[in-house]
């Protein structure tokens, strides 16, 4: 019987989620065995309709029994921050491996990749000395050197972007701390920074893109690190003593982000974040009297004892074994200016609640259920990378790690491992806490029609649509790159990109509960169906280098 | 000649700035001494006459010659904050005295008013060091008692906001931090911080409203800080080592506004306000786990040698001695947070900018013109107060001085002081950096087609409207209360209420400079007209004791 009694009312109730109380003494009417039973005798395609108790149930539990905010709570406000490789990120790990394991999961294991060394901040401070004292609000940026003790000097404001601007401060650095960045003016904040998403946004969203295998840009960004590189190579050779750069957020928001990791490439100088407020007040200064006198403290350190990092991963076993297998992933590590809480801690929850809720539930799926949680994916999707070159698919390598890296998806051809077909369908989350509201065809026409099948139980929650348009810069993209049917939902944008994103303010504060108790539930759901649908998604063609875009394009000789 | 060749140009040029250069050359062709025969010579209605050239003259003066923002830099990047009876307000006294006196200034003076000790933070940090090491952002309370080095103490939230609430606290306070502030959850900023008024919003503002002359509601703030009082002696009595307050906004903006300067009313423990998020982290880490242990040290100092406070003044003074005066007044003083740039900086430093452009262009007025800026706004309209008192009005003193200010407007009779009726007309600025949009009439109906010609030079630079209604909170309200024409202009909201009142990113990022070169200009032009007017501004009622609004009401006995 796959629809019991009562269950609209309860797929109703569990929408709202303070009406949910009511829906344990409905489930509690049927036995565990008899669902069980109930599972095994019914054909696939009907375990899938949009009304199964299953989905019902994993509604309940993810609603009337949700644990997603107390395990958001251990993870962002008990351990904090999760800079890839740093002992946050491991304490982080350990903490997720043993939360798996308490919840009864299955193949708990990592995979290695090579990264480089972690890197943290024990305590840091930046002050103005002249011409009055001010507590500044800043940060050292990730990656780069300690001040060891600190460094008092005056400030040359000397703008910088490019190599060729050096020119103009040779000789003028000795002894100063550099302010690299233009001041600007302060910004008119004339979009509410906090929204949801109407159904008319949604649908702007239902638009065919290309497919698109090249998603990095690697080599771009290879020529601004190597110009980055350059600028403070010549700077210390001037003898700076260390570089300040102004937030790009205002309201004293800091990031701290921004520097390489690569070890070849590491800084020569110190480097700090200072909010916006305060560097401009020192430019402002600076233009009008004797240079301000800054101290600055960057008391950090680089954590070189393991330069493997590593990504994570539990199972719910299948019950056949050929069926090949889902999975559901989020990055893990995060950047260091605050908890890490909407990215990615929010889907780091959602995906570890999502395996909770369906263990819980004592039900086996027949395809594997695998559960990932990543890391590198702020320095370039690095482990979500290795995972696709190790099990899915690989391109001819470099010698050079960081060219390696950064160029992977422009070289061809593809070659597929022997694990590729296994993997039926990636659904990734990394767009802060909100709630989710559709989901991404990524282009896979021939997907949408089960996609709408999958979403269909959970319109009542605000799952509005499977659009076709795609989504970029996490760690669905090298998936999609080599043919695997891979999605990202659409999620209410909340203040994420406004004020959240990498920010001192990315804390347990701006997740928003009743969306991650959402997310986790709809993840779950969709996961059970990916698992359990006799169909399968299609997928994409398999990719060949793509045809040039304007195929009669000439270089232009003034663009670098 | 009223109406010079080229004047409609330049009033359309001036409105533009990038188009003003030309007017030099147009105002040049005339002699200063032609000017000033024209002055002397002229009907003093033509003078008025909203083409008059000396309105352009302001304009070009304002626009094309600003110093508006070098005179906020040198005030709010080179002095910053400025609490009432501060160090840092002492020195904004003598720069801005200095600056009148450069400007050519005359009858240049304080006036002193009992106010109390002054306050200033030396620095001060908040760390949770239990069970993990966060710096967090945090700020003392002005006017709490410094920490006399670090305190570190495990924390209990104990949520107290009036001493009924204390009894379920008794003996759990010994020992510990006081987190009194129900932690709530975060914010939902779903309006754009930053906004201009259309022309709806402005016209809202023309209604009429009964008058009020109890502005201040003294006895409702006496009670809540009594209640405060008691909740920190009985915290303290209990054994507590220092109370922590939740910030009031969110995005790690702090305040360290809030207790009271009286000083026989001191804090019995220091106050920390510590960020919305960090403090939220404390409150549950609190209630999942063991207390955790916080650090505070506040190093600050009350400055006991003066508690008299100054107001400053400037004049330009007037041909006729029987004519008058009229006056415009910003506060001077700050909240600690942030440089006091937009709250009230701006204001000030339109004040000091109109002075100096009427001043420069070497024309005399028939009303003297008086600048004030006003010091212990922020802690009851203090300064303002003590003015009126001493040249406009009265009423029967009490001899505690708080409650003798905190209830002065209920008293009644009111008695005219002899100054009463030299003071034609008031213009206060408290409002932020924005644009002026228009003047509140503020219920003064007699006086608004007179206004509007005032305004109507000023169309083509946004202001709009001459609108009925009235503002509050500020240095104009206790000259309402006592029948004087004072008036609030309509401004741009910008920023200020969202974000900036009183916060540590009241910087001079966020004051606009072409709002702020708009502002100094019609605040110029309004002072220009209102002296040179041969109309009065009509006065309001000499206040009397009102009606009840209600003459039906009962006490309701649940209201404390």
């Amino acid at each position: 019987m796959p629809v019991p009694p009562g269950s609209q009312l309860s797929n109703w109730q569990v929408s709202h989620p303070g009406g949910s109380r009511i829906i344990p003494t409905i489930i509690r009417r049927r036995s565990r065995a008899a669902l069980l039973a109930a599972v095994i005798s019914l054909p696939l395609a009907a375990q899938a309709a949009p009304t199964d108790d299953r989905i019902a149930r994993i509604a309940d539990e993810g609603y009337a029994h949700s644990k997603v905010m107390m395990t958001a709570h251990e993870l962002m406000d008990g351990i904090g921050g999760r800079l890839t490789n740093s002992p946050g990120l491991h304490r982080a790990q350990d903490w997720a491996e043993a939360k798996f394991r308490n919840w009864g999961l299955s193949n708990i294991h990592r995979e290695e990749f090579l990264f480089g060394p972690g890197w943290e901040i024990r305590s840091s401070y930046a002050r103005m000395i002249e011409p009055r004292p001010i507590e500044m609000t800043a940060i050292p940026v990730a990656w780069t050197p300690a001040t060891e003790g600190a460094i008092r000097a005056p400030i040359v404001v000397a703008p910088m972007s490019k190599p060729e601007h050096f020119a103009e401060w040779r000789g003028k650095l000795s002894g100063k701390i550099v302010l690299v960045d233009l001041p600007g003016t302060g910004d008119e904040p004339n979009r509410a920074p906090f929204r949801r998403l109407d159904s008319n946004a949604i649908a702007e969203r239902d638009t065919y893109e290309q497919p698109d295998y090249d998603p990095d840009a690697g080599e771009e960004r290879m020529e601004r690190n190597a110009d980055r590189e350059e600028l403070l190579r010549l700077s210390a050779a001037d003898g700076a003593l260390a570089i300040a750069r102004k937030s790009y957020r205002d309201g004293k928001l800091l990031h701290g982000s921004g520097y390489t990791h690569w070890p070849d490439k590491a800084a020569p100088l110190p480097i700090v974040e200072i909010a916006a407020e305060d560097y401009r007040r020192l430019t402002r200064l600076a233009k009008t009297g004797p240079a301000p006198v800054i101290e600055i403290n960057n008391d950090v350190r680089f954590v070189n004892d393991d330069v493997m990092a590593e990504n994570l991963f539990a199972e719910i076993p299948g019950s056949d074994p050929d069926a090949g297998y889902v999975m559901a992933g989020a990055h893990f590590d995060s950047w260091i200016a605050g908890d890490g809480a909407v990215d990615n801690g929010a889907g780091s929850v959602a995906v570890m609640e999502a395996a909770r809720i369906l263990k819980s539930l004592g039900i086996r799926p027949k395809r594997t259920i695998r559960f990932a949680l990543w890391s590198g994916e702020e320095q370039g999707l690095h482990g979500s990378l290795a995972y696709v070159r190790r099990h899915l698919a690989d391109k001819p390598a470099l010698d050079d790690p960081q060219a390696d890296h950064d160029t992977w998806t422009t070289r061809w051809p593809l070659t597929k491992k022997p694990g590729y077909d296994d993997l039926k369908a990636y659904f990734n989350i990394d767009n802060g806490s909100g709630k989710l509201r559709g989901i991404h065809a990524e282009g896979n026409l021939g997907a949408i029609p089960i996609l709408k099948d999958w979403t269909a139980p959970f319109a009542s929650m605000g799952i509005e649509r499977v659009v076709a348009g795609d989504t970029s810069g996490t760690d669905h993209v090298y998936m999609q790159a080599v043919g695997i049917p891979a999605y990202q939902f659409v999620q209410d944008p909340l203040d994420y990109g406004s004020r959240l994103h990498h920010t001192s303010i990315d804390t347990l504060d701006h997740m928003k509960a009743d969306d991650m108790r959402q997310m986790s539930v709809v993840l779950a759901g969709m996961l059970w169906q990916a698992a359990n649908d006799e169909r399968e998604l299609p997928k994409p063609p398999f990719p060949t280098e793509p045809s040039p875009r304007d195929p009669f394009a000439y270089d232009d000789p003034d663009e670098g």
